[in-house]
Parts: structure tokens; C-alpha cells; sequence
């Protein structure tokens, strides 16, 4: 084992922060472990393409210890952290085991949220994990089967309405990519429906779609939806969601699936420290993105609520997290050198991107806006840049080019759920 | 709907057999209906790799009625059977509906079986269908992980030993296959084990592995798999399999992974129909696939008992059951024009093929037998060239070049067990 003067870093959470933290102190001689509880790094802003079947899970996961292997001083456990005693300075696993730090990274990252709705969730599942991506799949693909079997024509329309919740970037290519689904991957592949007539609703309470980006764009997103046959509702909050469909304002809409893109909260690192948090329970981090009152502890991506120069909080996005993490690595450095403490953080906008189903696009540089084609093969490109490893790039590249090329999903498997038996059923 | 005067031909069970049939006879003017309980047809001969980790789920599996778009006589029904009427010639489903059929073919194929052990299948999981090699995946990999975290050396030691019990083709590709996982593909992924101690330990009851072939090949296979640091351990019968380990004879193999491969088991067709079945459960067919005293139901693939010319069973591979889906389909057609009824079946033994590793197979064609790099090759062009799908022989070309070259396996993920919640565990 290292040596007692060796400084030991943990970092908690093995997303896009957590990574840059681990890899940018690799060549340094600190100590360094990566807890997470899942043994894989989540490329999250392709999930919706599992969860939509064109990309199979393991396209955009990859074992966190992989993508560590060459950093020696990094040790790599999978684990469930449950909590954080800074005092004795030991991060607490859910087996009773206690790992002892110098430097503590809080980068645990969110999960979707019900805005105190929790009782929503069975009914509108929401999407974050690649266990949430196979379930909404196999949701979306049954109902096609489904309707496949039922005669009677209410349920069969109630099984053929998709009911997206949330007009964010998930949202919109979530609407986007089941209407392609419906109108033209599945088209020729049923005897009893036409999967044409699907009806593909994306809910927002807000005023506009993508609020994230210009109004500009927002109405380009909303046009190219409406091209693609989702209806699109604006200011219409929901109110509540049931087996049988979501209530819209005082409106019922009957439909047999309802995707949640609405919201999402931190994981409970404030709590573990009782640290000071917004609504969204992400800890209100000092300029150099410690906890307050713990030098030692710094928070970073979804745990962290971070302000830019014009004193909106940071987007919770891979780019800002991967910005964070840098920057905690280089304070680290900063200290072990003894020099002079960094400034502030302050992020870097990289500009925003949004696909539309597989033709349309919107992204926002902020010096140029683009719309159309050009936008959703920039989108693409740039997806396939920053996936991790050569070999995910060329499949994800194959994978879509084919659906491109032929309009055909290769990912569409209905797997088992949780509560249905995995051995064969006809076997008694 | 179709008229009354067409025949109407139910398929059950989409597997190698059952697409047989329906693609054969979807030129002429019958209607056909194909149910399978699942979505998905499953290439089973790489099922293996699914579960150790080489291919992703969707590499294998394609959704049914995707492979059967164009022929628009074909509807596929996903649905669970449970019975045949043979009187009111209806094929029972497990939500109570009826499907009236004329003719009828059985291809529900086969599953894991314990000679009465069934108390065995917890510890030691079968691979038939994709959740079982998800379940293997989890259970291969999370040993590893847990291993990195054990301090106790003993339960260290158990949890690197992989137990594989029966020495067929699927039992030699599993174990040779984790032989290489923990010998190449993890080598340096881990800080705290060292991955190349795993022992992997293959158990076969009988004389030799690989009983189906020439026993030079059985010789072969074994001394490859030695080589690969694989104990082969013949005439030994496993007599009892728990949480801990198995018990071979009298001696006790302390273990935290016991895999499987031993012996299947018929779907319950013959019970549905009251056939004769022998031992394993698979109906003893009349020389024209037909179950006795019911000419209009065929049954083939692992639902049948069949034997060649030279009185030996048919085995229970996919170009058998293609063959014999490929013959009932043209004793159907045969049958429509009214024209003589077909000779007896006839079983074509195209040979067998079975691989130990990365670098060497055993091929046998009966009139030449291959081994080493030469007969990997052709096992893996073979294996291609069958996949279906010009996207999955591109993939599966892909992804195992990479792992030839590079030793890595992407398809390297934990995903939740059916007892784990969905949702992070971090979030109270």
C-alpha cells in the first residue's frame, strides 16, 4: 500500500465530473479511489436512444475501471455510499465499510424528480439510468404489441397514445424519436394497427420548449415536432398521472405510457454534510466549489449549485460537470504545490445541442445559432467526438448511419422486467 | 380478415425452427401466424458471449416481427402459450384467448435442466434465454469486483473461482471464455487482486468433452483448454451445488460462481398434447414430423424426438431444427397442391463446431476435422455468415476484431439483478 504521507483523494460518482477529477490527478503522486455504485460510466445524453432502441446499452456504457485501467494510482471500487462523516474524515458504504480521506469529491450527480408527486413514478417512469432506458423501451415496444392484440378500439388508441412529460432537451428527442418510431421504423411491421395512427403528446408547463436556448430555436424545435406528428401542448401543467393516462389541467388524456422529462434533484450529499442546498437539493458550493466549512470537501456536476458571471446557476450538462471536475484538479494541484490558490470558478458556455428526431436539430453557440440538417449532423459529429474510446465511435457511427439509411432500430428488445419470472413460462 | 376457405398455419415458437416454417411457406396463399413469447429471436449459439461479456444483447437477438416484415402473409403474436386443443384445434394463450388453427407446428424448444435438482438453479444459473446471460454477465463480473474489496483471503480465493458444470460445447466456450477474462481481458483493471489467479474449474460427468464429436477433438479441446489455465476435470459427476460451492463426489470445491451447461429439458409441448416423449421431454415425432395421431400437428427443434438413419438422436442444434422446419414447411405445401406426400425426414449432418477461446475452435465435418487458428476462423465466418442481417454480421465482425486485437470486451456491464431497485440507491 502507499505510503502514510501519500495523500489519499476519493471521489464519489463516476460520471463526467467525477472522471475528469480522477483522470486530471492521475500523473500527480496522490492516492487516488473512484467509488460508484454501478460498475459503468453513463454516456447520459444518449440515453433516450436506448430507451428509443437505437442504441444497445452497452454502446454508451463502459466499465469505469476500463476507462481508468492505465492510471495506476487509480483504484476503482464499486460501492454504495450512504454518507459522510467530515469530522472523522471517512466516507461510510452501505456494507459498514469506512474509507478514510485527505480530499473529498461530491460528484453523485441527480436523478429525475416528481416535485413532491413521488406516487407519480410507477406510471411515469423517468430516465437517468440504462436499467430506466431498457424499462421505458420495453414500455414503448409493448404497447405496439399490445395494441397488436386488443380489439377493442378505445384501449387499442389509449395503448397507442405516448404522453411525454417535460419540454427540455430529454423531452423533446424523447417526442421526436417515438414518433419516428411509430411512423416509420415500426410502419411495416404490424397486420392489425397502423403504428401511423400513434399519437405522441409532449406536455410542458412552461411557455416554450427548450427554455434553455433562444426563443428562436424554440419555436424551430416545436415547428420540427409538429412536421414529425407530436402534438405539442405549452403552459399546460400536469397534475396528475395514473395507469390510465395523465390529467392535464382539468383534461384527462388516456394513454397507456407517460415518460417523465420533467425534473430532476440531486442525490442526498447536502444531507450527508448538512450542507446549505437549493431546491433542488444541490449543495450552494463556495467559488472554488468546496462545501462550506469543509475546505477539504468539494462538490461538483448535479450535487453542486454552481452560479456563472451573470449569476444563473450553471446548466446541469456533461460539458459544465467536465469543467468542474478540471477545475478541482487543478485546486488540488494548486495546493499540493503550495503556490497560489486559483481563481474563482468561472464556466465556459460551449454552446447547447438538441436533436429533433433524425433529420432536425437545434444548437446554440451563442455567436451562431443553426437549425435543420446541418445542425442534427453537427449534433452527431459531436456526439461521436466526445464518446469515450474508438470502438464506441465507430459502432455508434454504424448504428447510425443504418437507422439513417434504412429507418431501421436494431435495438428493439423487450427484456424481462423485474417482477416476471427470467425462465421460460411455458416451462410449468 | 382472411377468408374462410384459407388455411390458417400456427407457428408456435420463433426460434431457429419455427422462422424456418413461416419463411417457407410465406409465398403461397395460407395465412400464418407465428407467437412467441418473446419479441426477440435469439441467435442462442452466441449466447455465451452475451454472457461473458464479448457481444451486446441486441448483437444477437432481432425483434421477430421485424424479421418478418416483408412477408405480409405473416403475422407475428407475442404472446405466452399454455395449451393445445387438439379436438377444437385451438392453441390456448395465458390471458385466455384462442387461436383456431388448421395446422399446427410446435418449435418451443428447450431450457436448462437439473435431473431432478431443480433446487440447484439458484446457484447454478442456465443459459437459454438474453436475461439469463445478462444474469451470468452480473454475476461473473461482480465476483471480480467483490473480490478487489475482500479482505479475507479464503472468501478472496472463492470468489475467484469459476465453476462450469458440463463440458458440451456450451460449457467449453464459457469456460474458455472467462479463462480469457480474467488471464487478458481484466489483467490490468484491477489494484487489488490479481485477476490471472481465477481458477476456472470444468466438470463433466462422462469419459470426454465435447461427446458429439470425434474423440481427437475431445483431446484437443481439452489440452486448449489447459492451456488456456482451465481444470478440466472428466468423470465427475457434480452431486450437489449450494451458496457456497459444489460438492464433485466426495470432495467439496469452494466456489462463488457455478455456471450451468450440464443438460435441457423440452417445453412442455408433449404434456400439452399428452405425446409420447422420451426422457427429456421432447415428443417422439412420426417420420413426417407429425405427432402421432394428429397429422395436422408437426412438431420440431428441441420440441421433437428425432433420429437419423442411423438410429442416433438428432442433435439439438439450430441447422437441425432449420432442416426440419424447412422439411414441415414443404409437407405443407406439398399437401395444398395435393400432390404425394414427401419421403420421411432425413437429418443432414452439416457438422459441429465448437470454440475454446480467442485463438483456436474444433471443427468436424465428418469427412475433414480442423483444430487450432484455421478452424477459428472458419468458426467465426460461420457464425457470421449465419447472423442475421447484413448490420449484425458488420457489428459482430467489429466487435470481436476489436476484442481479437485489443483483448478488451465492451459489453462489460452490471446492470440491476430483479431484486435490486431501478432507482439510485443514494437517493433516501
Amino acid at each position: 500500500m502507499a505510503p502514510d504521507d501519500v495523500k489519499h483523494v476519493v471521489i464519489v460518482g463516476a460520471g463526467f465530473g467525477g472522471l475528469e477529477v480522477a483522470r486530471h490527478l492521475a500523473e500527480t503522486n496522490l492516492r487516488i479511489t473512484i467509488i460508484d455504485q454501478r460498475n459503468h460510466h453513463l454516456f447520459q445524453p444518449l440515453l433516450y436512444q436506448v430507451a428509443t432502441a437505437s442504441l444497445a446499452t452497452s454502446e454508451i456504457a463502459w466499465p469505469v475501471r476500463s476507462l481508468l485501467r492505465t492510471y495506476k494510482t487509480v483504484t476503482t471500487l464499486l460501492g454504495t455510499v450512504v454518507g459522510v462523516n467530515a469530522d472523522a474524515k471517512t466516507v461510510l458504504l452501505e456494507d459498514g465499510e469506512a474509507i478514510v480521506f485527505d480530499i473529498l469529491v461530491l460528484a453523485t450527480g441527480a436523478q429525475h424528480a416528481y416535485f413532491g408527486h413521488d406516487e407519480w413514478e410507477p406510471y411515469a417512469p423517468g430516465l437517468k439510468t440504462i436499467e430506466d432506458a431498457t424499462a421505458i423501451r420495453r414500455k414503448i415496444l409493448s404497447a405496439f404489441e399490445r395494441a397488436e392484440r386488443e380489439p377493442d378500439p378505445a384501449e387499442r388508441a389509449k395503448l397507442l397514445t405516448f404522453v411525454i412529460v417535460g419540454g427540455g432537451p430529454t423531452g423533446v428527442e424523447l417526442a421526436g424519436t417515438i414518433a419516428e418510431l411509430a411512423r416509420d421504423t415500426l410502419r411495416n411491421d404490424f397486420r392489425n394497427i397502423d403504428t401511423r395512427s400513434a399519437r405522441v403528446v409532449l406536455v410542458e408547463a412552461g411557455p416554450r420548449l427548450l427554455a434553455g436556448f433562444r426563443e428562436s430555436l424554440s419555436a424551430y424545435a416545436q415547428q420540427a415536432l409538429t412536421r414529425l406528428g407530436v402534438e405539442v401542448r405549452l403552459q399546460q401543467p400536469v397534475t396528475n398521472c395514473t395507469a390510465d393516462g395523465v390529467v392535464i389541467g382539468s383534461e384527462n388524456l388516456a394513454a397507456k405510457t407517460i415518460l417523465w422529462a420533467a425534473g430532476v434533484a440531486a442525490s442526498p450529499a447536502a444531507r450527508w454534510l448538512q450542507a446549505a442546498a437549493d431546491r433542488a437539493g444541490r449543495i450552494m458550493v463556495q467559488p472554488d466549489l468546496t462545501v462550506a466549512g469543509h475546505p477539504n470537501i468539494f462538490a461538483i456536476g448535479d450535487t453542486a449549485h454552481v452560479t456563472t458571471a451573470e449569476k444563473t446557476p450553471v446548466p446541469g450538462i456533461a460539458p459544465a460537470a467536465k469543467q468542474e471536475g478540471r477545475y478541482v484538479a487543478e485546486t488540488i494541484k494548486a495546493r499540493l504545490r503550495g503556490g497560489p490558490t486559483l481563481p474563482p470558478f468561472r464556466y465556459k458556455d460551449a454552446g447547447s445541442l438538441a436533436t429533433i428526431g433524425k433529420r432536425a436539430a437545434v444548437v446554440d453557440f451563442g455567436w451562431i445559432k443553426l437549425t435543420g440538417r446541418l445542425a442534427w449532423w453537427l449534433w452527431g459529429l459531436a456526439h461521436i467526438y466526445f464518446l469515450i474510446g474508438v470502438r464506441h465511435r465507430l459502432t455508434v457511427a454504424l448504428s447510425w448511419l443504418w437507422i439513417y439509411v434504412t429507418g431501421q432500430r436494431s435495438a428493439r428488445l423487450i427484456t424481462q422486467g423485474r417482477t416476471a419470472p427470467a425462465r421460460d413460462k411455458t416451462q410449468a
